[in-house]
């Protein structure tokens, strides 16, 4: 139970990435109490997390931006009415209590109890982590030249690089880093690639060695990577590159978790909403790249995340008091 | 009928503001031949025309910009694939037409026709005209003094102000203004507002002068205005006062004309849309502030109308192209 009413939260926001970020300002635009929780050690989510280096040119008003750059905006944002922020906090359970001033959420984590009144689930994919080769030697240099995400490219600079993979990560990477590197090689187990087209037609031209059906035996070295074994895959035969770093990028697998206990409609692993961004649950609502819209089409974008967000939190301001308004007003008729 | 296959466009956006702007970047990255259609003589929109001064906070990455920057942004963002763009020009008429490759739409205009498959229209609050004042010597001084929309606010600087109104343009250019002016005095005809508390409060506590249940009697003056007449409206008493600039901003008649005769479905003054952002006529779309979402909740809000944008472009795409998928990857994955 909440000891004091400070403790009682208007909005609880889970998943403190982009969409969670904008959503934090909106409410606080509404004047609603809002908490981010976070399972991770970061606020930003994907755009701090997997490619922060990357250009996006999708966003509405940003003919192109760096993720890194998008997200410390959004954090400055998302941060501007001072919400609570917990980090590293998982949400775990949401149980519907009554405490003296009604019935209302209690989101259980793995470090405590938080009582709102309503919640806006934005967790993205969820809890996601890159895919792992099982190739030893490569686990046991891991942080010391084998790398599943790049967070600093700049720690490449002048380096020889294996790069293992043919989906966008992969060959996006090669391309990104290929004049930092000293020499970039990419292999691929097999010859079709998941690449978007024209990224693959670039890569083919560059000065990038592509070798496809080759995959990844061995890493050595003494303290850091100094050479990789790979071998073809119809054949057999094998090869030793010099190289310095080996990044991995072979995917991830993402996990809703938790939520998945908390009863709410489901699809395709994402949660069923409405075109209020309403869940099954009342008081709850998802916004993102976790919501799954009905009757409409599904978009993991940014910009449509930032405009689920705008009806999720007035729906849920609405909620909470019902004679508000939905229509908040223009920020610009605001003095922020 | 198209002479050339070159005259016949995938996509036609109707209006050039913030969302038509993001439509046509959108369309462009899905490869759409796309043109715009633009009332006005420039693009941006409100964001232009009614209000470039002013701050905006609720677009999501942006913790903070002036209306004319975003506007300038959005041109560059949604000029990027080099859509046609029409200035100047007025849809009037929406008719389906047989040509060799099928059925498509045909816009006419006050300048000529466009051929095209679909069309998304994102007219905002339609062609939109600011209310006059019925002062006949506040006609005479019309753009040598007497004004009813701020393009520059650096023309006032240092000039003696006199603004009419008690809505939030009005409250807002006497905040703004009131710094580089010499002196600002606001006139509004009762004792009620219609401005945001919050400005309000601002206002009362801020150097303006503010005299309610006064209105505007006449503007006098040789070449330009020097001074204008106002009068308490519950006893008649008149006031002289030393003016160089009459700024009027009683509110603004928003007209969506001509699009009411297209067949589609309305609701005040709407077009109403599912959540596919389609209207009832196949493939004719509505984003943004002239959409009226069906079973949503309607928020004039920029950051929505994008989002509206993502899905209406999408959507379209697959209606031009069943086999294309929905969802277009992501630009971080392209190589713009």
């Amino acid at each position: 139970m909440p000891e004091t009413v400070e403790d009682l939260y208007d909005i609880s926001i889970v998943g403190g990435g982009p969409v969670g970020l904008f959503a934090a300002f909106y409410a606080g635009l509404r004047e609603m109490k809002t908490k981010i929780l976070e399972s991770l050690s970061e606020l930003g989510g994907q755009l701090t997390v997997l490619y922060p280096e990357k250009f996006i040119y999708d966003v509405g008003g940003f003919p192109k931006i760096i993720a890194r750059d998008l997200a410390k905006n959004l954090m400055e944002q998302g941060l501007y009415f001072k919400p609570a922020v917990h980090l590293e906090e998982q949400a775990e359970t949401l149980d519907r209590v009554e405490i003296e001033s009604g019935v209302v959420y209690r989101i259980g984590t793995d470090k405590g109890k938080h009582f709102t009144r309503t919640v806006l689930i934005t967790a993205g994919i969820g809890a996601f982590a890159p895919n792992k080769l099982s190739v030893p030697s490569a686990a046991h240099f891991e942080g010391k030249g084998v790398y599943y995400l790049v967070k600093d490219k700049t720690e490449f600079r002048g380096k020889r690089l294996l790069i293992i993979g043919g989906g966008d990560t992969a060959v996006d990477w090669a391309l990104n880093l290929k004049d930092l590197a000293k020499k970039v090689t990419l292999i691929h187990r097999r010859e079709g690639f998941r690449a978007h087209e024209g990224s693959l037609a670039t890569l083919m031209k560059s000065e990038v060695d592509v070798k496809v059906f080759y995959e990844l035996k061995e890493v050595r070295g003494n303290e850091v990577v100094e050479e990789a074994v790979i071998f073809d895959n119809r054949d057999r035969n094998e090869t030793t590159i010099p190289v310095d770093v080996v990044l991995i990028n072979i995917g991830y697998k993402a996990d809703i978790g938790p939520l998945r206990e908390w009863g709410m409609e489901l699809e395709n692993r994402r949660i069923v909403v409405n075109p209020r961004m309403e869940t099954n649950l009342p008081g709850v609502y998802a916004a993102g790249d976790i919501a799954q819209p009905k009757d409409s089409v599904y978009l993991n974008l940014i910009a449509t995340g930032f405009g689920q967000a705008t009806i999720a939190v007035n729906v849920a301001k609405n909620y909470i008091d019902p004679k508000s308004r939905i229509f908040p007003g223009h920020s610009s008729e605001m003095r922020l």
